[in-house]
């Protein structure tokens, strides 16, 4: 028996990638309570970050909105574990951090972002619905476009 | 009859602006318990941003200062809808993360961020005091000059 | 009588500086129930940064990871007190947030913060493997050349 979050991602053709394996010594999720702190995710494929450089410089936005989508896969993945398997279980997506590799006159994170935000309502509907900051950073670990961290409520 | 964060705003001459619809697929806040987690506010008022362009390079401190107060005025727009219309019911301030879209080698961010944290205590008092992390951002959305974002705790 | 964690600092070597005062208008910590949410440190000593500049152009990457360590250490003189001197209340380090002053094009942010990563583990052991976002900021406080904040988990 599947649950409704399950068939919702068969419906969307997504199979959730291997939880990527914390790049250093932290975990990939803590829970306190209700509430799951998911580590910040770049757009890893096994083990291989998929999307590197700087948006406008070396990405097109369309690749780094593509590249944010990785991220929050990686996200679901995560989250998928810290459920137990069940995603069913999950409330709330409360907040999503988007950090992107960019110019210093790039003006355009949200649409980037985006590519986050959207898989989320995609998959939750109305429980998919965050709160978000999206920023530049500097620059981010192994060049990575973008780099999005997810804070979820789930039935403890 | 008004409550008692209303009759300090009036009388610090504080009306605050209608709150700004989130500018991509997010939502203004998220409440799970009694917190609140409030998006990332730019400077903007009536939908336009009004302080755009590097702290130092095109914005001088004081400005940035106050984009910060008017980030952090946008923040208690949203809270209010969180707290239906009844701002008494904030219990804390818990965190603000103001970033700053400044030159490579800025080194005045809490000035910056400042005008947010400031806005809070005047209001609040006590409640208003909070944690915090200023850093500069790569760059923000828009190219405002400051972004913030909040956590508040509310009785619920 | 000392605490199981006074003890493994001890065996460590570590006396807790003092915990810095805040910068700016902000307060070190702020507790909500069972979380600790502290401000962004930087790698102050005696109300003095101790390493400023940027990772590649200005500090080794061997020197920040030195000062992430610094912060992290001043992470838990702003715990101790939140926990009224009684480090053994500490359930869980949740959350790291790693900024580091860098290069834009650095890319081992990891490697970095690491360092403030390395102690939560020495000195908690499994209570201290935490959720951790890692990024470059554009610029910090005095120059700084990382930040670290941090979610802790308390008996209450």
């Amino acid at each position: 028996m599947t649950g409704s979050v399950d068939r919702r991602l068969a419906e969307l053709g997504i199979v959730l990638p291997q939880p990527p394996v914390a790049a250093a010594n932290y975990v990939p999720f803590v829970r306190v309570g209700a509430l799951v702190f998911i580590s910040g995710q770049t757009p890893r494929v096994d083990g291989k970050v998929t999307f590197i450089g700087k948006v406008a410089r070396d990405v097109a936005l369309a690749d780094a909105n593509a590249a944010a989508r990785v991220c929050a896969l990686n996200l679901l993945a995560q989250l998928r574990v810290a459920c137990d398997g069940d995603l069913d279980r999950v409330v709330r997506c409360v907040r999503l951090t988007g950090y992107v590799n960019s110019d210093p006159d790039f003006a355009a994170q949200p649409q980037v972002v985006n590519g986050a935000s959207d898989l989320m309502t995609q998959v939750f509907g109305e429980r998919g619905r965050h709160a978000r900051t999206a920023v530049s950073a500097g620059s981010l670990p192994s060049g990575a476009t973008v780099e999005v961290e997810g804070i979820f409520e789930i039935v403890t």
